[in-house]
């Protein structure tokens, strides 16, 4: 869920600025109020990923393992929240249907899939436009992101 | 939810479909097996913006009031799917943090409320490349979607 992601985002921005300190699970889940088996799943992900290194458990520390700019925050981003393999329960139909309306209801879960998946697609290039740099700026100075985001379809057919 | 734009859509091509028969939100509901008056409260909001014409309620029925050409998938995303105004539950850190880390702590939620709405800005866009004249092609010719759909930031920096 969405949280992972932004919990990925908050340690490894905490590790940076705390380098070349090791740091605990325990110090991460403080810092960020948050639940430390959650953290320590996330932080296992990114250990395995080498985007940190260190060792993993209850009483392991971490350093990062790479510089920010070399992090691709979309790349993170798939990481920490996975495409969804099927929307099927956010469609209607039936691809069983006959009678009345059965060419929508047979066909639709097919289209809306797509069209979800052709959305979700562009959504996460969004985020490949940044690097983990871009955020620490902006956490700097609030407004960066704004700046420099590129938004898709400007100068279309709209 | 998403699933509220789906039964919007399906029910916009079933009236279609069945035009210029008179609809009630029963034969929908049977139509897309789903519960009655979550189809009568999005038909509801369907006939409040004009996207449908009739009466309302539960011995109701409708008719299309725009032709598929006329209604923006876009416009029909954002009416049934609202941008969601916070992002805060999805964030972490701590506006009244002191001590380690809490430069980012305090500013993290800011940073990254930016970056979901600009990727949710984003994701909106995308649907507003299409008219529901182009779902329904797609639904009798599926692919239709993955011809058309512009994809964003392609030949750029990444």
């Amino acid at each position: 869920m969405r949280l992972d992601f932004s919990v990925a985002v908050h340690s490894l921005l905490y590790l940076e600025q705390k380098q070349p300190a090791v740091i605990s699970s325990r110090e991460l889940a403080v810092s960020m109020t948050t639940n430390p088996v959650m953290i320590r799943n996330i932080l296992s992900v990114l250990h395995k990923q080498h985007y940190i290194r260190g060792v993993v458990g209850k009483n392991g520390g971490y350093q990062l393992d790479r510089t920010l700019a070399e992090i691709n925050v979309g790349e993170l981003y798939d990481l920490t929240i996975p495409p969804t393999i099927s929307y099927a329960r956010f469609t209607t139909g039936n691809t069983e249907a006959s009678g009345a309306g059965s060419d929508i209801n047979r066909n639709i879960e097919a289209t809306l899939t797509d069209l979800f998946t052709l959305a979700d697609t562009g959504y996460r290039a969004f985020y490949h436009q940044f690097t983990m740099a871009d955020l620490k700026q902006d956490i700097a100075q609030h407004g960066y992101f704004k700046q420099i985001a590129r938004l898709p379809y400007q100068g279309g057919t709209e």
